[in-house]
């Protein structure tokens, strides 16, 4: 069964993702802030909109796909936003990562507009993006996340539903911190090794073997040897990802000592100018500070 | 081909692994502090000695499992050692995990002597020494681990050569290192999801689909979700093992400030008298710090 969608936000995600729909024979309405992304959509089948509002009126679904939680609150609550244009009964899914707290505050305004909302942040990347192969962590309500899962199907691989309205984004949040506390112990590993001369690759060799196995030095092992840092996942947006699991922390009452030190480090390495580098320059921080040379 | 092995220390891990070396045929000469140990291997056909000295004596091959670097200077080079009874060519393997600079030192001594040394610290714990599937990080020249290779291929299954003497207990330090950072960070994971009321188990299966995915996540996933800390791997051992990489990251000047955080931790949990509990009890630090009641 095929669904009328109103896609908004077409970024380096929320482009691949929009044209996946499409090529599943979804009928599209796009709205992106610039025009360019729209054009290339318009190109695929999609019908452009000169609103969010616009995006969502004829839609059973909306899919929002943003930045950070100003501006996805702006475009699903603010004037000419989605609640204005929306059906009653019509499905949001804001696929961004933003704060639990503010994802829990859009699932009010929506229902107190006859609508329902699912928070659905992913990982995987622009890759997973392309491929349809996203993990995705659901916040909301049974009945939404049945109705949701034929797009689910076709934007991603893993696909659960972890709890209520934020629950999605509280498990996106943890996502964000093991990834950057993964990368921050193979990087002090592989410092410690380099300074007592012994080869890297060795170390993820003999590691890979047993219980210090971990996706991200498998994934990231040709960034840390090679010392090539093309994003991938660029520093400014883990940074964004780390200040939001701090708030969270801030706001359900979780003291997360380890997570603090490795946001401080990420943080380092975004204001050293780095910030559009990949996540695992977070090596080259800790090299600095035991006087590697790169 | 079989060898004549002098096998000293049949601890939890000892035991088994001289078992296993006697079920493939190698001749066993046994040595340990207290007799109870050598008794049950006599039964399975070694041959028991008197010292350290004496259970070099006879053997082509001595292998050491102690638990830390005084007690295996102390038993290579102390009075009544190996080294005064090891024939001239023996080749020691010490199995131990203890300080690279002790390594260092005790290869040299061995060399005095007219002996190969190895540093070949495993992981994998007690099943894995069982079962014979340890993965082991080998240190020393190429010769000697060439000698080594198929008392190695009984004992375990991963075996990488990852550089000159001292280089196995450096990457020994390292993988103790990225578990202690691992189990920490799927802790506070959980601590954050807990207080936000999303169900433990779910985040874990969310987390194990992408970039965060880590075998501690699988392997622990029952003593985190269960709150079962009977050990597998105990705390007082992880502490050791930390100290010697803080030890190693000041002899070879790394700083290590996520591993300084999680030792810290880990000293907390050692100091709280759960010292004998398995490492992933972590969890139960880092709960405390939030308040969260177990």
């Amino acid at each position: 069964m095929t669904a009328s969608v109103g896609f908004i936000g077409l970024g380096i995600m929320g482009r691949p993702m929009a044209a996946n729909l499409l090529a599943a024979g979804h009928e599209l309405t796009v709205f992106n802030r610039s025009p360019g992304p729209m054009r290339a959509l318009e190109e695929q089948g999609a019908r452009p909109a000169q609103s969010a509002e616009e995006a969502a009126a004829s839609a059973d679904v909306v899919i929002t796909m943003l930045p950070d939680s100003p501006q996805v609150t702006e475009v699903v609550a603010g004037p000419g936003g989605v609640l204005e244009g929306a059906r009653s009964g019509a499905l949001l899914i804001d696929m961004s990562t933003i704060s639990p707290v503010a994802a829990v505050e859009l699932w009010e305004r929506a229902r107190g507009a006859g609508c329902e909302l699912l928070d659905a942040p992913v990982s995987g990347g622009d890759v997973g993006a392309r491929e349809g192969t996203l993990s995705i962590m659901v916040g909301g309500e049974a009945d939404a996340v049945r109705r949701a899962r034929p797009l689910f199907d076709v934007l991603g691989q893993t696909i659960v539903h972890v709890g209520g309205p934020g629950a999605g984004q509280v498990v996106k949040a943890c996502n964000q911190m093991v990834v950057a506390l993964n990368i921050g112990a193979v990087g002090e590993a592989l410092v410690l090794a380099s300074k007592a001369g012994v080869d890297p690759a060795l170390v993820l060799d003999a590691l890979g073997g047993g219980l210090a196995a971990n996706r991200v030095m498998e994934v990231k092992r040709d960034n840390f040897l090679e010392r090539e840092f093309t994003p991938g996942f660029k520093v400014d947006l883990h940074c964004k990802d780390l200040g939001i699991a701090q708030a969270a922390a801030r706001d359900y009452g979780a003291s997360l000592p380890l997570t603090a030190t490795v946001t401080e480090l990420m943080q380092a390495l975004r204001l050293s100018g780095r910030g559009d580098q990949d996540h695992s320059a977070l090596l080259t921080v800790l090299e600095g500070l035991s006087g590697v040379q790169a």
